[in-house]
């Protein structure tokens, strides 16, 4: 089991979370979860799982920590536009109302429900219902007799093995399984060793990676090794941010990999020199260029002079100085506008690439 | 020239950029490039240096467009506590004057400075006083006979030759170069044949590489690659955003790889379930945390149920419920205290690490 030199990768069983296939050849899906209490507070909820869905969230998490929680679910889960997946610890009683409310998937840690028969009877039902569960192994929280032994990545695979032993018990083998540590490296071979062994698909992610920026950078670096050895069926980035920064960085880390479509921006840091302030630009309408879906270059470029050359092989662009903005195809100039005519023209010009 | 079976790299040869060296065995530092014009505007410009500094800002660039910006170059170069860098276009009578102003290297093009005489006159004057230079090759604006008819990264080795042979027959041989590409594989491609023909420090960048999130992730892609095959003496994350967050975002990938210390925060995602809010606690001190210049881990943990336990890894953390915090070190608890006193004591404890 401690043996590093990894061979090779078990191909992922296809695990259905609602409509949405993980493992076997199906694209990498991004996931996001609900950073607020649903319950009690779901008015207007409806429109940010749009804005989410648009920005490439495939299935959304939201903790369930009380009974109150589990009575909305149902409500949350018709609001969604994508399957909802239930986090639920240490009670199974709300794992299993938590079944009956329309969920694609339970997330649960076997090891925190208690004793045996408490896990058994929430897999037997989740069994019967044909909902998937994904079994949480977490480096901070592993048992105590397997911490002390080993390596943290050999550690958690002993982890992992108890859940399986559990679960495979109970005739249950519908799961997906997460191994995350906050070191960019444990987590790495951690899945790495679980994806040689095992093929139930791997939901990555690196856990409590930090502020937006430390963040993306720890899951930048872990996720995109994994990836590139085709290690992963389904990611969450875990930041102290919003639950849409979560979701560009997922898809930016695929889409920089070459493993999802989407619309790239390229765009200048402003230097001093230029004269169309792109920070602001990309703040106001960043997500709205985001949310077109088109598979295309967008490039925002800090100045005229260098701006339409450099970006000579984005599909489109804009750029600026003083009061007229400049929009341009493939480096080609297609007018002078003033500053609000050219978010109109950029945006038909987007709708129709 | 166009054989990429990538062969050894060689060894950077060191160049002094004021006090600070870069290549041989020297740490890779980060930069960073001032985003308004400092022209007339340099009051509170200290203190902003002094914050960058503190980040782990070790050479910062700033924008000369032109002759009033010179004037004002000495005060700034005094106002800085690293070197400064002065990045110059077009005109070599700007370059020329920058020289005389306490600058510590200078940044052109010699292709875009005109008629080689003028190129020639400035690399003289930078050798007589023992400036360095940086030559940008970036992908968006090769010339056009080596544009047409290579592969990109190719095509970037070419525009450095022509680069090379024009400074060695000014006998100027005191450079740093860049290849910037706004694509993660270019930039990755063309800084590795670099790497393996030639032994100047090498700045690396991604070049537009885009909006804070998107930025981060092409830009962890393709330095933490090249970072980790060796190559690379200083870097740049450029983003259409803060120098504070180009700055972090340097000093968070330096550090995931190994490659520097400083403080590393841990920290939850919220999970609709916890009762601490991590994102507002590290907007609020997030930076001051980072500041300290420690060389350990902060954890800020979302719940006080498995903050301690999860971070116990962690030198020091901080979580919450409701009105009270709790500070501890290793997992250790501390105490509880209000919100208040809970940051003193954090703070103290912090200072004492």
């Amino acid at each position: 089991m401690t043996d590093t030199t990894a061979s090779s990768i078990k191909k992922p069983k296809v695990v259905m979370v609602g409509e949405v296939p993980l493992g076997g050849d199906h694209p990498v899906t991004v996931q996001s979860m609900l950073i607020v209490p649903f319950s009690g507070r779901l008015e207007g909820l409806g429109e940010r799982f749009q804005a989410f869905k648009a920005l490439g969230c495939d299935i959304l998490r939201v903790a369930v920590p009380d009974m109150k929680s589990v009575k909305d679910l149902p409500q949350l889960v018709r609001l969604a536009p994508f399957p909802v997946v239930a986090d639920i610890h240490f009670d199974h009683r709300i794992a299993l109302a938590a079944l009956d409310t329309g969920i694609a998937k339970l997330r649960v840690n076997p090891g925190n429900l208690g004793p045996e028969w408490k896990t058994l009877e929430v897999l037997k039902k989740a069994g019967d219902k044909g909902i998937p569960v994904r079994v949480g192994i977490n480096s901070g929280s592993l048992p105590q007799k397997v911490k002390d032994k080993q390596d943290q990545a050999s550690a958690m695979i002993l982890a992992a093995e108890e859940e399986i032993e559990i679960m495979e018990k109970g005739r249950f083998y519908n799961a997906v399984f997460s191994l995350k540590s906050s070191d960019v490296e444990t987590t790495y071979r951690a899945n790495e060793l679980f994806a040689c062994r095992y093929d139930y698909p791997l939901h990555l992610g690196v856990t409590e990676a930090g502020p937006l920026v430390e963040g993306i950078v720890k899951s930048t670096l872990a996720l995109s090794k994994l990836l590139a050895r085709g290690i992963g069926s389904t990611l969450r980035v875990s930041l102290s941010d919003s639950e849409e920064n979560e979701i560009i960085t997922g898809k930016s880390i695929l889409r920089a990999l070459g493993m999802s479509t989407g619309t790239d921006i390229v765009s200048c840091p402003r230097c001093g020199r230029s004269t169309f302030d792109t920070q602001a630009f990309l703040g106001a309408y960043g997500d709205r260029i985001r949310k077109s879906g088109k598979n295309i270059t967008v490039a925002v470029m800090g100045c005229t002079v260098n701006g339409p050359g450099e970006a000579a092989a984005a599909d489109l662009g804009i750029t600026g100085e003083g009061n007229h903005r400049m929009i341009f195809r493939k480096g080609e100039i297609l007018g002078r506008f003033s500053p609000e005519e050219a978010v109109r023209v950029f945006f038909e010009e987007l709708e129709s690439s």
